[in-house]
């Protein structure tokens, strides 16, 4: 059973939630996708590898690897907590990097993608923001002098409306001058889950890719559009507010009550005003969920791109 | 039939909508309220006045007289229908004005109510920035000297989080120094429908009562509590989202579908997380709502309180 | 005489004032450069062409032609004075991207230079905030189709301190992919005359050249780096504090006093701390200076760029 | 011989400036005035009484206790010396605190004095943001029960030209209702030296006086006024500009040249435009530095305020 089919108004960009929505309809597991969990502390990590042309059909993603790391320390504000959530987060980006054979030395470029004007959007620039920019310091310094310190250069491309040129073309410029070994690539996603807002890392090395992320880019930042490496970095900020509607029709059953499915579509239109083209769900206080997050996926960052950098350093840095 | 059993998880700051869901029920009209809806152009007023006890337990409201303002010019860019709507709500509010006998030189405080580190809640002090404030130029100038502008002054006194002093503190102390003849508060307000979100102004002679608003007061600010008499002007900014899915259980039963209200608390519980108290439905441009709505209601306030300004300087001034 | 020995201690981004300078030391005029200058209502036209190479060096600016519009109602709110500068720019604008034989079909990229994050550099960013950005909504319509809009674009590249790149790279790559007729460039100028600052635009066809600037370009943004034509726009923000103590010694000599210039460079070193690399002089409010400028400078630029937009529009629509 | 006389177009509101100004020309030490300095590593302690009226005259202070604590590391970025130097503060506001013989109970309100729309007098709202409220927690607890934290709360009350309501007007209104047992007062001050800007902080129990402050304070705020103990915690960020063409003038006769003095009011009218009633001098970067001190600041206030809270966790907290 497809992804569209089985997934009807849910939407979500989290690899592990298209995953458990098609695994749980179809009984168990998914051909040609393996997945894995496993626990350290308070922090739950996902593995899900889509493997096959007709996994990736069936749960509507890229053929890749996702890992999903989930702590509420993330959206909370306990030092010694989010330290060690950000060390989790920046061993796997950490993966990802040797995963491309990148080494030590291969320069990056931080890339944030999302709307500064919208708040739910903000979290790529906020974490361009606090990301510690290197490559303009050691141009020709060679690497035993760098002090431990990657080069890191970081922009905010803005979004279409913003800036009437497509996101991609901005960064496929900047890409062909500063020749970066690969990418980094944050955003702000739309999960299932209204637990996940803020508590939850996706990283993945499929890119970017179109209709994704809170601000549905249109077209895809990959390896095959820019010709360098892309690690996507997500995290969610909103649940769209049709998801939750069809989730709640949804539960009804799985409690024992009748399907309510049928209704669905013209719940949704009457509930969620026409005017609105994207009505979310977020928490009142989405503005400190979204700074928190930003420094703490900073934080994790910072510590992943540069050897030298300790994480007691990066969170003692006064930004 | 109480409020609160009629409305179950539905959480709105409108009169009209109160009204409504109440009149709904029990057949027609509440005994105790009056309501009239008039139209002017693709503005729609619509008037409620709650008389009596029991009219105010039935709807859990204040007794008082609330004006509603609905134009979907509201959140728009056009000039032109914006000016409209804007002497419509100015007009209700002078209405308002007049109603406590103050004359156009009797002094106005105006307060900017919620967190402007929220941006939902942030309208009252976006309001608040915009106004014209004009009491110290003319302290001991006679009111002839004015140049028909109103001794206006404005405050936004923050939130219990932010300064940890209870908002109706603040205000009760600004007001016992300045002594204003009456109030103008402005505050974010939560409605039922979607559609109304930025759309709507509501205008009430009762003040601002606990429980209500984006942030929830806890104090009320009134002429009982204040000693001058307060005029609330609210737009709703945000849904919440246990009334979304309160809202879509219910449109079931509505569509001929059997009744879901069974289910409803079980549900919510599922659906939201519980991590986050205020769970909360906007568009995704929430920024840009709150923007737009607050230069319109500026401008409104702006032609009301002062009466020698004109729309048209309203919205030709360049803030 | 040289740019250098005339000018000492005195910076500025104007081409005027350099012309000022070395024509009043060096007699009266300088040879290769003309200079006219003509009075429209309060507002004052100052045209400089610089023509020769020996100009050039003795002027410290590239040859090419500068024009000036200077006039306190730049910095002021009144809107129909503000509506009247306005045109006058725009006016002269338009002459520049006719001087380039561009027609009113020729795609436009706008940059907003300097740094947002520090007030007097961020004229340019927040100018770009507020352009009418229109390329994306026609790319394949005929430019019949385009009510009188031109396609624009707009980025604010940002500095090099926080990107790690430096702006030219940047905007070369979206350049290179975007491909537009022009470049119009936006940025916050250093001037002599505090009077100037916040009430004068310089436009020049020379584009922008290393060392200019608030925030000091360390790279060329012009014809011959990107390819395409640059029209370069900026307004003085600041004086740097060297100039003022410069201006000062050298003012006693004017009235009739002794000349102080041999004790310049000590003065400066005692008076200046050492800490600060750039100390500069603005008013108080510098905040509101920007942001007042900014929204008559983008006013002024889609007037010039949009043929179908009037200036009553511009002013009249709700930023 | 006076202030007034002595210091000429020199503005500062440090106590340590005045006095230095005035001994300086005066021969040695001033009469009815004590001044001690004392050097805790990279920082020096400058305590200056002011004793008799005629001494308050002379410099142009109220009779008080200043004590100014200057330190580069203050401006700077290094954890481990900001947090010495706040130790240091917090150390010398304890003594404050004692000296009016106040508990560790009796609560506090801190208020920021200035204006958030104007980068270089933002210094107190800034502080105000990251103060550490806590009076609403435990209204109702014992002392016992409060964990080592002072009731404290916080106000930013904004400026005349914003509110319409005289700053005092406000602060009085509040500490009517509030009744704090005494009052810490931020602002952003002017001083004579630009080496002392963002290094420097003067504490001093006179409250804050009229005249002072970057934004210039019409009336006081002071015991004398308000009917509680008003500590005031400023720093320098400006200078203003008539001071640095007064200082350069006088440096030339320390030089050993010849006096300028006479030149003075006519040099400083023709080099500072008269558009600007207040143009100063500041480093380029001025948010930055607004920004870096207010984190400084705030974190030695929350040490010093709440008896339980260690330097190493104010900054480990994470803002």
């Amino acid at each position: 059973m497809s992804y569209a089919q089985t997934l009807g108004e849910i939407r979500t960009d989290l690899a592990m939630e298209t995953h458990q929505l098609v695994a749980g309809t179809s009984g168990s597991s998914v051909p040609g996708v393996e997945s894995y969990t496993e626990e350290k502390g308070t922090t739950k990590i996902t593995r899900v590898i889509i493997q096959t042309p007709e996994a990736s059909q069936a749960l509507g993603k890229k053929p890749g690897y996702y890992v999903t790391v989930e702590s509420p320390a993330l959206r909370g504000r306990d030092k010694d907590e989010l330290e060690e959530v950000a060390q989790v987060i920046a061993a796997e980006l950490r993966t990802f990097i040797s995963g491309f054979r990148l080494s030590d030395e291969a320069s990056c470029l931080v890339v944030g993608l999302g709307n500064w004007n919208a708040t739910p959007d903000a979290l790529g620039p906020k974490v361009v923001e606090k990301i510690l920019v290197t490559r303009h310091l050691f141009e020709s310094a060679p690497p035993e002098k760098r002090g431990g310190l990657r080069p890191v250069c970081a922009v905010s491309p803005g979004v279409l409306g913003i800036t009437g040129i497509e996101t991609k073309e901005i960064v496929a410029g900047i890409v062909q001058r500063v020749k970066p070994a690969f990418l980094l690539v944050i955003d702000a996603l739309a999960s299932r889950s209204t637990e996940r807002m803020g508590s939850t890392v996706q990283i993945a090395n499929t890119g970017i890719n179109p209709g994704s992320g809170v601000g549905n880019h249109r077209l895809g930042l990959t390896y095959e559009s820019l010709g360098v490496p892309v690690i996507a970095v997500g995290v969610p900020t909103v649940v769209e507010a049709r998801t939750i509607i069809h989730d709640a029709l949804e539960q009804i059953t799985s409690m024992g009550g009748p399907s309510m499915q049928a209704y669905r579509k013209e719940v949704i239109d009457r509930v969620l005003s026409p005017y609105f083209q994207d009505l979310i769900v977020t928490p009142k206080e989405i503005d400190v969920l979204i700074n928190d997050i930003a420094r703490a996926l900073a934080g994790a960052i910072n510590i992943a791109l540069h050897p030298g950098v300790t994480a007691e350093e990066v969170f003692r840095y006064l930004e």
